[in-house]
Protein backbone atom coordinates (compact mmCIF):
# COMPACT_ATOMS: atom_id res chain seq x y z
CA UNK A 1 0.00 0.00 0.00
CA UNK A 2 1.66 3.44 -0.81
CA UNK A 3 1.62 5.48 2.44
CA UNK A 4 0.45 9.12 2.43
CA UNK A 5 3.45 11.30 2.93
CA UNK A 6 2.96 14.08 5.13
CA UNK A 7 5.09 17.16 5.92
CA UNK A 8 5.08 18.82 9.23
CA UNK A 9 5.01 22.89 9.13
CA UNK A 10 6.05 24.24 12.33
CA UNK A 11 7.34 21.89 15.33
CA UNK A 12 6.70 23.02 17.96
CA UNK A 13 3.59 21.69 21.06
CA UNK A 14 1.48 20.47 17.92
CA UNK A 15 4.39 19.46 15.68
CA UNK A 16 5.54 17.21 18.07
CA UNK A 17 2.36 15.36 19.12
CA UNK A 18 1.64 15.27 15.24
CA UNK A 19 4.52 13.02 14.65
CA UNK A 20 3.77 10.51 17.26
CA UNK A 21 0.51 10.51 15.18
CA UNK A 22 1.80 9.93 12.05
CA UNK A 23 4.19 7.34 13.73
CA UNK A 24 1.60 5.17 15.10
CA UNK A 25 -0.72 5.63 11.67
CA UNK A 26 -0.78 2.40 9.51
CA UNK A 27 -0.98 4.34 6.44
CA UNK A 28 1.28 7.41 7.06
CA UNK A 29 5.07 8.44 6.36
CA UNK A 30 6.85 11.37 7.42
CA UNK A 31 8.14 13.23 4.32
CA UNK A 32 10.01 15.88 7.13
CA UNK A 33 9.58 18.71 9.26
CA UNK A 34 9.41 22.29 7.69
CA UNK A 35 11.24 24.66 10.57
CA UNK A 36 12.24 28.30 10.52
CA UNK A 37 15.87 27.37 11.09
CA UNK A 38 17.97 23.52 10.91
CA UNK A 39 19.92 24.44 13.92
CA UNK A 40 19.28 22.49 17.08
CA UNK A 41 17.34 19.39 15.71
CA UNK A 42 15.48 17.80 18.82
CA UNK A 43 17.70 13.61 18.72
CA UNK A 44 13.85 12.19 17.80
CA UNK A 45 13.95 14.08 14.25
CA UNK A 46 17.26 12.58 13.68
CA UNK A 47 16.16 10.62 11.04
CA UNK A 48 13.63 12.96 9.23
CA UNK A 49 14.69 15.48 6.68
CA UNK A 50 14.25 18.55 8.67
CA UNK A 51 14.25 21.71 6.01
CA UNK A 52 13.60 25.24 6.50
CA UNK A 53 11.49 25.20 2.48
CA UNK A 54 8.77 22.44 1.94
CA UNK A 55 10.49 22.43 -1.75
CA UNK A 56 13.35 20.77 -0.53
CA UNK A 57 11.08 17.53 0.49
CA UNK A 58 10.16 14.88 -2.19
CA UNK A 59 6.41 14.32 -2.96
CA UNK A 60 4.63 15.90 0.21
CA UNK A 61 1.24 14.49 -0.42
CA UNK A 62 -0.11 16.88 2.63
CA UNK A 63 1.49 19.31 4.76
CA UNK A 64 0.29 19.08 8.51
CA UNK A 65 0.41 23.16 9.62
CA UNK A 66 1.27 23.29 13.21
CA UNK A 67 2.00 27.29 13.26
CA UNK A 68 0.68 29.63 14.77
CA UNK A 69 -2.66 30.34 13.55
CA UNK A 70 -2.39 33.48 12.16
CA UNK A 71 0.41 32.12 9.87
CA UNK A 72 -2.28 29.41 8.41
CA UNK A 73 -3.69 30.91 5.51
CA UNK A 74 0.16 32.30 4.35
CA UNK A 75 1.29 28.86 4.14
CA UNK A 76 -1.39 27.34 3.30
CA UNK A 77 -1.76 29.48 0.26
CA UNK A 78 1.76 28.59 -0.86
CA UNK A 79 1.44 25.17 -0.16
CA UNK A 80 -1.89 24.22 -2.28
CA UNK A 81 -1.01 26.33 -5.33
CA UNK A 82 2.20 24.02 -5.23
CA UNK A 83 -0.12 21.08 -5.67
CA UNK A 84 0.03 19.96 -1.74
CA UNK A 85 -3.28 19.08 0.19
CA UNK A 86 -2.91 21.23 3.94
CA UNK A 87 -4.84 20.85 6.87
CA UNK A 88 -4.83 23.42 9.61
CA UNK A 89 -6.28 23.48 13.49
CA UNK A 90 -7.53 27.44 12.69
CA UNK A 91 -9.53 28.64 15.44
CA UNK A 92 -10.34 32.04 15.11
CA UNK A 93 -13.95 31.00 15.03
CA UNK A 94 -14.91 34.33 13.31
CA UNK A 95 -12.38 33.78 10.70
CA UNK A 96 -12.75 30.40 9.53
CA UNK A 97 -15.53 31.19 6.89
CA UNK A 98 -13.32 34.08 5.19
CA UNK A 99 -10.15 31.56 5.19
CA UNK A 100 -12.66 28.87 3.95
CA UNK A 101 -13.33 31.38 0.73
CA UNK A 102 -10.16 32.06 -0.11
CA UNK A 103 -8.22 28.28 0.54
CA UNK A 104 -11.11 27.39 -1.76
CA UNK A 105 -10.25 29.71 -4.46
CA UNK A 106 -6.49 28.67 -3.94
CA UNK A 107 -7.37 24.98 -3.52
CA UNK A 108 -10.03 24.82 -6.95
CA UNK A 109 -7.66 26.63 -8.75
CA UNK A 110 -4.92 24.05 -8.08
CA UNK A 111 -6.66 20.34 -7.89
CA UNK A 112 -5.45 20.50 -4.04
CA UNK A 113 -7.86 20.20 -1.26
CA UNK A 114 -7.62 22.39 2.41
CA UNK A 115 -9.42 20.93 5.47
CA UNK A 116 -9.25 24.17 7.74
CA UNK A 117 -9.97 24.54 11.17
CA UNK A 118 -9.59 20.79 12.25
CA UNK A 119 -8.68 20.26 15.67
CA UNK A 120 -11.27 19.19 18.66
CA UNK A 121 -13.09 23.05 18.73
CA UNK A 122 -13.35 23.90 16.09
CA UNK A 123 -13.08 20.43 14.65
CA UNK A 124 -14.42 17.30 16.49
CA UNK A 125 -16.21 19.51 18.42
CA UNK A 126 -18.00 20.79 15.28
CA UNK A 127 -19.35 17.80 14.21
CA UNK A 128 -21.21 16.94 17.51
CA UNK A 129 -22.34 20.32 17.83
CA UNK A 130 -24.20 19.82 13.60
CA UNK A 131 -25.34 16.63 14.44
CA UNK A 132 -26.83 17.66 17.58
CA UNK A 133 -28.62 20.25 15.76
CA UNK A 134 -30.01 18.01 13.01
CA UNK A 135 -31.18 15.38 16.21
CA UNK A 136 -32.91 18.52 17.61
CA UNK A 137 -33.55 21.47 15.49
CA UNK A 138 -34.76 23.99 17.96
CA UNK A 139 -32.95 24.20 21.17
CA UNK A 140 -29.70 25.82 22.80
CA UNK A 141 -26.52 23.86 22.86
CA UNK A 142 -23.54 25.38 25.28
CA UNK A 143 -20.31 23.90 24.58
CA UNK A 144 -18.28 24.65 27.49
CA UNK A 145 -14.49 24.63 27.77
CA UNK A 146 -11.83 23.69 29.91
CA UNK A 147 -10.39 23.66 32.84
CA UNK A 148 -7.23 23.88 30.62
CA UNK A 149 -5.00 25.83 28.78
CA UNK A 150 -6.23 27.06 25.23
CA UNK A 151 -3.03 26.99 23.06
CA UNK A 152 -4.62 29.92 20.83
CA UNK A 153 -5.13 32.42 23.93
CA UNK A 154 -1.58 31.42 25.27
CA UNK A 155 -0.14 32.04 21.79
CA UNK A 156 -1.71 35.19 22.07
CA UNK A 157 -0.47 36.53 25.08
CA UNK A 158 3.11 35.09 24.25
CA UNK A 159 3.06 37.77 21.01
CA UNK A 160 2.41 40.81 23.38
CA UNK A 161 5.48 42.90 24.13
CA UNK A 162 6.91 42.62 27.56
CA UNK A 163 5.41 39.08 27.65
CA UNK A 164 8.42 36.04 28.38
CA UNK A 165 6.14 33.54 28.75
CA UNK A 166 2.42 32.54 29.37
CA UNK A 167 -0.24 30.49 30.05
CA UNK A 168 -4.08 30.83 29.85
CA UNK A 169 -6.47 28.76 31.35
CA UNK A 170 -10.23 28.39 30.56
CA UNK A 171 -12.89 28.11 33.23
CA UNK A 172 -16.07 27.01 32.50
CA UNK A 173 -18.82 28.69 34.10
CA UNK A 174 -21.70 27.34 32.38
CA UNK A 175 -24.08 27.89 29.42
CA UNK A 176 -20.93 29.01 27.31
CA UNK A 177 -19.67 31.58 29.76
CA UNK A 178 -16.10 31.38 30.53
CA UNK A 179 -13.58 33.08 32.75
CA UNK A 180 -9.53 33.48 31.27
CA UNK A 181 -6.80 32.68 34.26
CA UNK A 182 -3.82 34.36 32.10
CA UNK A 183 -0.31 33.67 34.05
CA UNK A 184 2.69 35.47 33.12
CA UNK A 185 6.07 35.55 33.11
CA UNK A 186 7.31 39.74 32.32
CA UNK A 187 10.40 40.75 30.54
CA UNK A 188 12.97 43.36 32.38
CA UNK A 189 11.20 46.79 32.53
CA UNK A 190 7.60 45.95 31.72
CA UNK A 191 4.86 46.35 34.00
CA UNK A 192 2.24 43.72 34.44
CA UNK A 193 -0.21 46.94 34.27
CA UNK A 194 0.72 47.46 30.93
CA UNK A 195 0.29 43.58 29.73
CA UNK A 196 -2.92 43.18 31.08
CA UNK A 197 -4.76 45.96 29.19
CA UNK A 198 -3.16 44.60 26.00
CA UNK A 199 -4.26 41.03 27.00
CA UNK A 200 -7.85 41.99 28.14
CA UNK A 201 -7.84 44.66 24.59
CA UNK A 202 -7.52 41.75 21.85
CA UNK A 203 -10.15 40.57 20.39
CA UNK A 204 -9.15 36.59 21.99
CA UNK A 205 -9.93 37.74 25.49
CA UNK A 206 -12.19 41.48 24.86
CA UNK A 207 -15.37 39.41 25.42
CA UNK A 208 -14.80 37.20 28.75
CA UNK A 209 -13.69 37.86 32.30
CA UNK A 210 -10.11 37.76 31.95
CA UNK A 211 -7.68 37.77 35.41
CA UNK A 212 -3.94 38.50 33.83
CA UNK A 213 -1.38 37.54 37.01
CA UNK A 214 2.36 37.18 37.08
CA UNK A 215 4.45 34.85 38.05
CA UNK A 216 7.93 33.51 38.24
CA UNK A 217 7.54 30.45 36.40
CA UNK A 218 5.48 29.88 34.00
CA UNK A 219 6.65 26.05 33.10
CA UNK A 220 5.83 25.20 36.95
CA UNK A 221 2.36 25.98 36.70
CA UNK A 222 1.50 24.23 32.84
CA UNK A 223 -0.50 21.25 32.58
CA UNK A 224 -2.33 20.34 28.77
CA UNK A 225 -5.27 18.41 30.16
CA UNK A 226 -8.33 19.80 28.63
CA UNK A 227 -11.84 19.12 28.97
CA UNK A 228 -15.49 19.85 27.54
CA UNK A 229 -18.94 19.79 28.70
CA UNK A 230 -21.09 20.21 25.60
CA UNK A 231 -24.81 20.52 26.63
CA UNK A 232 -28.20 20.86 23.75
CA UNK A 233 -31.36 20.47 24.91
CA UNK A 234 -34.21 20.77 22.14
CA UNK A 235 -37.17 19.48 20.33
CA UNK A 236 -37.14 16.73 17.82
CA UNK A 237 -40.35 17.38 15.34
CA UNK A 238 -42.75 18.33 18.38
CA UNK A 239 -40.90 16.12 21.30
CA UNK A 240 -39.25 18.49 23.67
CA UNK A 241 -36.71 18.09 26.24
CA UNK A 242 -34.58 15.89 24.28
CA UNK A 243 -31.36 15.81 26.10
CA UNK A 244 -27.46 15.34 24.46
CA UNK A 245 -24.35 15.77 26.07
CA UNK A 246 -20.82 15.50 25.22
CA UNK A 247 -17.69 15.18 27.23
CA UNK A 248 -13.86 15.14 26.98
CA UNK A 249 -11.20 14.90 29.21
CA UNK A 250 -7.93 14.86 27.08
CA UNK A 251 -4.58 15.92 26.40
CA UNK A 252 -5.05 19.17 24.44
CA UNK A 253 -2.57 19.42 22.02
CA UNK A 254 -2.32 15.18 21.24
CA UNK A 255 -5.85 15.52 20.72
CA UNK A 256 -5.49 18.35 17.74
CA UNK A 257 -2.60 16.21 16.08
CA UNK A 258 -4.79 12.91 16.42
CA UNK A 259 -7.37 15.24 14.76
CA UNK A 260 -4.88 16.68 12.03
CA UNK A 261 -3.40 13.65 11.09
CA UNK A 262 -7.04 12.15 10.64
CA UNK A 263 -8.24 14.78 8.33
CA UNK A 264 -5.07 14.52 6.29
CA UNK A 265 -5.81 11.08 5.62
CA UNK A 266 -9.57 12.28 5.03
CA UNK A 267 -7.83 15.52 2.55
CA UNK A 268 -7.32 12.51 0.28
CA UNK A 269 -10.58 11.50 -0.83
CA UNK A 270 -11.73 14.62 -1.15
CA UNK A 271 -12.94 16.78 -4.46
CA UNK A 272 -10.49 19.53 -4.75
CA UNK A 273 -11.80 22.57 -2.77
CA UNK A 274 -11.53 23.96 1.59
CA UNK A 275 -13.45 21.95 3.75
CA UNK A 276 -14.38 22.66 7.66
CA UNK A 277 -14.95 19.31 9.78
CA UNK A 278 -18.50 19.25 8.95
CA UNK A 279 -18.63 18.95 5.44
CA UNK A 280 -16.41 15.51 5.63
CA UNK A 281 -18.07 12.33 6.11
CA UNK A 282 -16.59 11.12 9.80
CA UNK A 283 -15.24 7.32 7.48
CA UNK A 284 -13.19 9.21 5.64
CA UNK A 285 -10.96 10.44 8.69
CA UNK A 286 -10.32 5.95 9.52
CA UNK A 287 -7.83 4.08 7.61
CA UNK A 288 -8.82 1.06 6.55
CA UNK A 289 -11.44 -0.99 4.36
CA UNK A 290 -15.04 0.73 3.91
CA UNK A 291 -17.28 -2.18 4.29
CA UNK A 292 -15.22 -3.44 7.13
CA UNK A 293 -15.57 -0.09 8.94
CA UNK A 294 -19.55 -0.01 8.16
CA UNK A 295 -19.60 -3.46 9.62
CA UNK A 296 -17.72 -2.57 12.76
CA UNK A 297 -19.13 1.39 13.74
CA UNK A 298 -22.51 1.89 12.67
CA UNK B 1 -37.65 27.87 -2.60
CA UNK B 2 -39.02 24.58 -3.86
CA UNK B 3 -39.74 22.22 -1.10
CA UNK B 4 -38.69 18.57 -0.70
CA UNK B 5 -42.22 16.15 -1.15
CA UNK B 6 -41.81 13.35 1.30
CA UNK B 7 -43.70 10.04 1.54
CA UNK B 8 -44.47 8.48 5.15
CA UNK B 9 -44.14 4.90 4.08
CA UNK B 10 -46.00 3.24 7.17
CA UNK B 11 -48.01 4.91 9.87
CA UNK B 12 -47.63 3.22 13.21
CA UNK B 13 -45.04 4.74 16.18
CA UNK B 14 -42.67 6.10 14.47
CA UNK B 15 -44.31 7.65 11.26
CA UNK B 16 -46.52 9.52 13.52
CA UNK B 17 -43.37 11.20 14.60
CA UNK B 18 -42.26 11.54 11.37
CA UNK B 19 -45.43 13.71 10.05
CA UNK B 20 -44.30 15.96 13.02
CA UNK B 21 -40.42 16.25 12.33
CA UNK B 22 -41.46 17.26 8.55
CA UNK B 23 -44.43 19.67 9.60
CA UNK B 24 -41.69 21.05 11.75
CA UNK B 25 -38.89 21.25 9.13
CA UNK B 26 -38.95 24.73 6.76
CA UNK B 27 -37.92 23.10 3.59
CA UNK B 28 -40.02 20.05 3.74
CA UNK B 29 -43.59 19.15 2.88
CA UNK B 30 -45.83 16.27 3.42
CA UNK B 31 -46.34 14.16 -0.27
CA UNK B 32 -48.41 11.91 1.56
CA UNK B 33 -49.18 8.79 3.39
CA UNK B 34 -48.75 5.46 2.14
CA UNK B 35 -50.21 2.45 4.48
CA UNK B 36 -52.19 -1.07 3.94
CA UNK B 37 -55.21 0.01 4.57
CA UNK B 38 -56.58 3.94 3.71
CA UNK B 39 -59.68 2.82 6.01
CA UNK B 40 -59.32 4.42 9.91
CA UNK B 41 -57.49 7.19 8.94
CA UNK B 42 -56.54 9.23 12.03
CA UNK B 43 -57.72 12.85 11.92
CA UNK B 44 -53.96 14.30 11.74
CA UNK B 45 -54.07 12.96 8.05
CA UNK B 46 -57.15 14.49 7.39
CA UNK B 47 -55.45 17.46 4.99
CA UNK B 48 -53.25 14.94 3.12
CA UNK B 49 -53.13 12.01 0.76
CA UNK B 50 -53.72 8.68 2.01
CA UNK B 51 -52.72 5.85 -0.38
CA UNK B 52 -52.15 2.20 -0.79
CA UNK B 53 -49.47 2.80 -3.30
CA UNK B 54 -46.53 5.36 -3.55
CA UNK B 55 -47.57 5.36 -7.16
CA UNK B 56 -50.97 7.18 -5.99
CA UNK B 57 -49.03 10.43 -4.94
CA UNK B 58 -47.32 12.87 -6.94
CA UNK B 59 -43.52 14.44 -7.13
CA UNK B 60 -42.56 12.00 -3.89
CA UNK B 61 -38.75 13.40 -3.80
CA UNK B 62 -38.05 11.03 -0.90
CA UNK B 63 -39.98 7.80 0.66
CA UNK B 64 -39.33 7.68 4.60
CA UNK B 65 -39.43 4.29 5.39
CA UNK B 66 -41.34 3.98 8.83
CA UNK B 67 -42.41 -0.41 7.81
CA UNK B 68 -40.88 -3.00 10.23
CA UNK B 69 -36.77 -3.49 9.74
CA UNK B 70 -37.22 -6.54 7.91
CA UNK B 71 -39.16 -4.95 5.09
CA UNK B 72 -37.43 -1.95 4.40
CA UNK B 73 -35.26 -3.59 1.29
CA UNK B 74 -38.42 -4.60 -0.16
CA UNK B 75 -39.76 -0.90 -0.19
CA UNK B 76 -36.50 0.73 -0.52
CA UNK B 77 -35.55 -1.38 -3.71
CA UNK B 78 -38.62 -0.73 -5.38
CA UNK B 79 -39.32 3.14 -4.30
CA UNK B 80 -35.38 3.57 -5.59
CA UNK B 81 -36.47 2.05 -9.31
CA UNK B 82 -39.23 4.63 -9.66
CA UNK B 83 -36.88 7.40 -9.35
CA UNK B 84 -37.41 7.72 -5.59
CA UNK B 85 -34.64 8.47 -2.77
CA UNK B 86 -35.24 6.50 0.44
CA UNK B 87 -33.77 6.59 3.75
CA UNK B 88 -34.65 4.09 6.73
CA UNK B 89 -33.67 3.20 10.56
CA UNK B 90 -33.25 -0.72 9.27
CA UNK B 91 -31.02 -2.06 12.47
CA UNK B 92 -30.31 -5.15 12.46
CA UNK B 93 -26.74 -4.34 13.27
CA UNK B 94 -25.15 -7.52 11.10
CA UNK B 95 -27.58 -6.70 8.25
CA UNK B 96 -26.36 -3.47 7.34
CA UNK B 97 -23.61 -4.58 4.77
CA UNK B 98 -25.64 -6.20 3.16
CA UNK B 99 -28.61 -4.19 2.42
CA UNK B 100 -26.23 -1.21 1.89
CA UNK B 101 -24.17 -3.20 -0.95
CA UNK B 102 -27.87 -4.61 -2.50
CA UNK B 103 -29.82 -1.31 -2.44
CA UNK B 104 -25.98 0.54 -3.54
CA UNK B 105 -26.52 -1.24 -7.13
CA UNK B 106 -30.63 -0.23 -7.79
CA UNK B 107 -29.84 3.31 -6.37
CA UNK B 108 -26.87 3.89 -8.56
CA UNK B 109 -28.83 2.22 -11.79
CA UNK B 110 -31.79 4.69 -11.39
CA UNK B 111 -29.92 7.62 -10.40
CA UNK B 112 -31.27 7.84 -6.71
CA UNK B 113 -29.64 8.17 -3.21
CA UNK B 114 -30.55 5.33 -0.27
CA UNK B 115 -29.79 6.70 2.99
CA UNK B 116 -29.93 3.31 5.55
CA UNK B 117 -29.85 2.46 9.37
CA UNK B 118 -30.14 6.80 9.95
CA UNK B 119 -31.92 6.41 13.23
CA UNK B 120 -30.25 6.45 16.72
CA UNK B 121 -28.63 3.36 17.05
CA UNK B 122 -27.27 2.36 14.08
CA UNK B 123 -27.35 6.19 13.01
CA UNK B 124 -26.48 9.01 14.95
CA UNK B 125 -24.71 6.92 17.36
CA UNK B 126 -22.75 5.46 14.77
CA UNK B 127 -21.48 9.32 13.61
CA UNK B 128 -20.25 9.86 17.47
CA UNK B 129 -18.81 6.25 17.42
CA UNK B 130 -16.59 6.69 14.15
CA UNK B 131 -15.64 10.65 15.06
CA UNK B 132 -13.99 9.06 18.78
CA UNK B 133 -12.48 6.03 16.90
CA UNK B 134 -10.78 8.58 14.89
CA UNK B 135 -9.95 10.95 17.71
CA UNK B 136 -8.48 8.21 19.62
CA UNK B 137 -7.57 5.12 17.55
CA UNK B 138 -6.66 2.80 19.72
CA UNK B 139 -8.83 1.93 22.87
CA UNK B 140 -12.24 0.36 23.64
CA UNK B 141 -15.69 2.31 23.09
CA UNK B 142 -18.83 0.56 24.89
CA UNK B 143 -22.66 1.91 24.10
CA UNK B 144 -24.35 1.19 26.81
CA UNK B 145 -28.11 1.46 26.03
CA UNK B 146 -30.87 2.50 28.66
CA UNK B 147 -32.71 2.56 30.64
CA UNK B 148 -35.60 1.90 27.88
CA UNK B 149 -37.33 -0.11 26.17
CA UNK B 150 -36.33 -2.93 23.74
CA UNK B 151 -38.63 -3.77 21.13
CA UNK B 152 -37.13 -6.30 19.58
CA UNK B 153 -36.95 -7.75 22.73
CA UNK B 154 -40.37 -7.24 23.76
CA UNK B 155 -41.36 -9.08 20.33
CA UNK B 156 -39.55 -11.90 21.34
CA UNK B 157 -41.13 -12.23 24.93
CA UNK B 158 -44.64 -11.33 23.47
CA UNK B 159 -44.32 -14.85 20.92
CA UNK B 160 -43.76 -17.04 24.04
CA UNK B 161 -47.15 -19.31 24.80
CA UNK B 162 -49.43 -17.84 27.58
CA UNK B 163 -48.02 -14.43 27.08
CA UNK B 164 -50.68 -11.55 26.77
CA UNK B 165 -48.85 -8.62 26.45
CA UNK B 166 -45.31 -7.56 27.08
CA UNK B 167 -42.55 -5.08 27.69
CA UNK B 168 -38.71 -5.31 27.85
CA UNK B 169 -36.48 -2.76 29.78
CA UNK B 170 -33.37 -2.74 28.41
CA UNK B 171 -30.54 -1.49 31.39
CA UNK B 172 -27.22 -0.13 31.26
CA UNK B 173 -24.25 -1.75 33.91
CA UNK B 174 -21.60 -0.52 32.23
CA UNK B 175 -18.90 -1.57 30.18
CA UNK B 176 -21.66 -2.46 27.45
CA UNK B 177 -23.30 -5.56 29.77
CA UNK B 178 -27.31 -4.99 29.90
CA UNK B 179 -29.83 -6.40 32.45
CA UNK B 180 -33.36 -7.03 31.47
CA UNK B 181 -36.49 -6.24 32.96
CA UNK B 182 -39.43 -8.28 31.63
CA UNK B 183 -42.77 -7.13 32.24
CA UNK B 184 -45.55 -9.46 31.79
CA UNK B 185 -49.30 -10.02 31.09
CA UNK B 186 -50.47 -13.26 31.37
CA UNK B 187 -53.15 -15.40 29.50
CA UNK B 188 -55.50 -17.17 32.12
CA UNK B 189 -54.20 -20.74 33.03
CA UNK B 190 -50.19 -19.92 32.56
CA UNK B 191 -47.74 -19.28 35.56
CA UNK B 192 -44.88 -16.65 35.87
CA UNK B 193 -42.58 -19.79 36.20
CA UNK B 194 -43.32 -21.65 32.94
CA UNK B 195 -43.34 -18.39 30.71
CA UNK B 196 -39.68 -17.12 32.83
CA UNK B 197 -38.29 -20.34 32.03
CA UNK B 198 -38.96 -19.67 28.35
CA UNK B 199 -38.08 -16.03 28.26
CA UNK B 200 -34.72 -16.74 29.84
CA UNK B 201 -33.70 -19.94 27.66
CA UNK B 202 -34.56 -17.66 24.26
CA UNK B 203 -31.08 -16.60 22.45
CA UNK B 204 -32.51 -12.97 22.91
CA UNK B 205 -31.67 -13.35 26.59
CA UNK B 206 -29.71 -16.22 27.78
CA UNK B 207 -26.47 -13.94 27.65
CA UNK B 208 -27.89 -11.41 29.52
CA UNK B 209 -29.20 -10.64 33.41
CA UNK B 210 -32.93 -11.62 32.92
CA UNK B 211 -36.09 -10.74 35.49
CA UNK B 212 -39.17 -11.31 34.36
CA UNK B 213 -42.08 -9.62 36.44
CA UNK B 214 -45.88 -10.09 36.33
CA UNK B 215 -48.20 -6.73 36.13
CA UNK B 216 -51.66 -6.55 35.59
CA UNK B 217 -51.27 -3.71 32.62
CA UNK B 218 -48.14 -3.74 30.49
CA UNK B 219 -49.78 -0.44 29.36
CA UNK B 220 -49.19 1.21 32.57
CA UNK B 221 -45.63 0.84 33.17
CA UNK B 222 -44.71 1.71 29.32
CA UNK B 223 -42.81 5.11 28.41
CA UNK B 224 -40.79 5.69 24.96
CA UNK B 225 -38.34 7.26 26.69
CA UNK B 226 -34.55 5.87 26.47
CA UNK B 227 -31.13 6.69 26.97
CA UNK B 228 -27.62 6.22 25.75
CA UNK B 229 -24.19 6.26 27.32
CA UNK B 230 -21.59 5.96 25.44
CA UNK B 231 -17.84 6.14 26.72
CA UNK B 232 -14.44 6.06 25.10
CA UNK B 233 -11.43 5.97 26.60
CA UNK B 234 -8.58 5.16 24.15
CA UNK B 235 -4.73 6.73 22.82
CA UNK B 236 -3.96 10.04 20.49
CA UNK B 237 -0.89 9.48 18.81
CA UNK B 238 1.25 7.72 21.71
CA UNK B 239 -0.91 9.91 24.60
CA UNK B 240 -2.74 7.85 26.68
CA UNK B 241 -5.93 8.63 28.75
CA UNK B 242 -7.51 10.35 26.26
CA UNK B 243 -11.25 9.86 27.60
CA UNK B 244 -14.96 10.60 25.81
CA UNK B 245 -18.45 10.39 26.66
CA UNK B 246 -21.40 10.88 25.06
CA UNK B 247 -24.98 10.69 26.84
CA UNK B 248 -28.60 10.90 25.71
CA UNK B 249 -32.14 11.09 27.17
CA UNK B 250 -34.27 11.14 24.79
CA UNK B 251 -37.84 9.74 23.26
CA UNK B 252 -37.05 7.02 21.15
CA UNK B 253 -39.61 7.41 17.99
CA UNK B 254 -39.36 11.08 18.37
CA UNK B 255 -35.26 10.93 17.66
CA UNK B 256 -35.72 8.41 15.12
CA UNK B 257 -38.48 10.07 13.50
CA UNK B 258 -35.89 13.28 13.48
CA UNK B 259 -32.92 12.00 12.17
CA UNK B 260 -34.90 10.48 9.39
CA UNK B 261 -36.07 13.87 7.98
CA UNK B 262 -32.43 14.89 8.52
CA UNK B 263 -30.86 12.33 6.16
CA UNK B 264 -33.96 12.78 4.19
CA UNK B 265 -33.00 16.30 3.41
CA UNK B 266 -29.18 15.07 2.93
CA UNK B 267 -30.14 12.47 0.48
CA UNK B 268 -31.06 15.21 -2.31
CA UNK B 269 -27.50 16.18 -1.82
CA UNK B 270 -25.57 13.00 -2.45
CA UNK B 271 -24.67 11.18 -5.58
CA UNK B 272 -26.63 8.10 -6.37
CA UNK B 273 -25.51 5.39 -4.40
CA UNK B 274 -26.64 3.65 -0.79
CA UNK B 275 -24.94 5.35 2.44
CA UNK B 276 -25.16 4.96 6.30
CA UNK B 277 -24.89 7.88 7.58
CA UNK B 278 -20.67 7.77 8.44
CA UNK B 279 -20.59 8.27 4.87
CA UNK B 280 -22.93 11.76 4.69
CA UNK B 281 -21.24 15.10 5.82
CA UNK B 282 -23.03 16.40 8.73
CA UNK B 283 -23.82 19.52 7.37
CA UNK B 284 -25.89 18.07 4.83
CA UNK B 285 -28.70 17.15 7.97
CA UNK B 286 -29.63 20.37 7.97
CA UNK B 287 -31.42 23.48 6.11
CA UNK B 288 -30.10 26.54 5.01
CA UNK B 289 -27.45 28.51 3.92
CA UNK B 290 -24.24 26.77 4.34
CA UNK B 291 -21.47 29.71 4.66
CA UNK B 292 -24.13 30.22 7.56
CA UNK B 293 -23.80 26.86 9.27
CA UNK B 294 -20.12 26.78 9.07
CA UNK B 295 -20.06 30.68 10.53
CA UNK B 296 -22.45 29.18 13.26
CA UNK B 297 -21.37 25.58 14.07
CA UNK B 298 -17.67 25.47 13.61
Amino acid sequence: MKKIRAAIVGYGNIGQFVLDAIETAPDFEVAGVVRRSVSNIPAELNCYSVVTDIDQLENVDVAILCTPTREVEKYATQYLAKGINTVDSFDIHTGIADLRRNLNAVAQANGTVAIISAGWDPGSDSVVRTLLQAAAPKGLTYTNFGPGMSMGHTVCVKSKEGVKNALSMTIPLGTGIHRRMVYVELEDGYSLDQVAKAVKEDPYFANDETHVMQVTSVDEVKDMGHGVNMVRKGVSGKTQNQRFEFNMSINNPALTAQMLVSVARASMNQKPGAYTMIEIPVIDLLPGDREDLISHLV
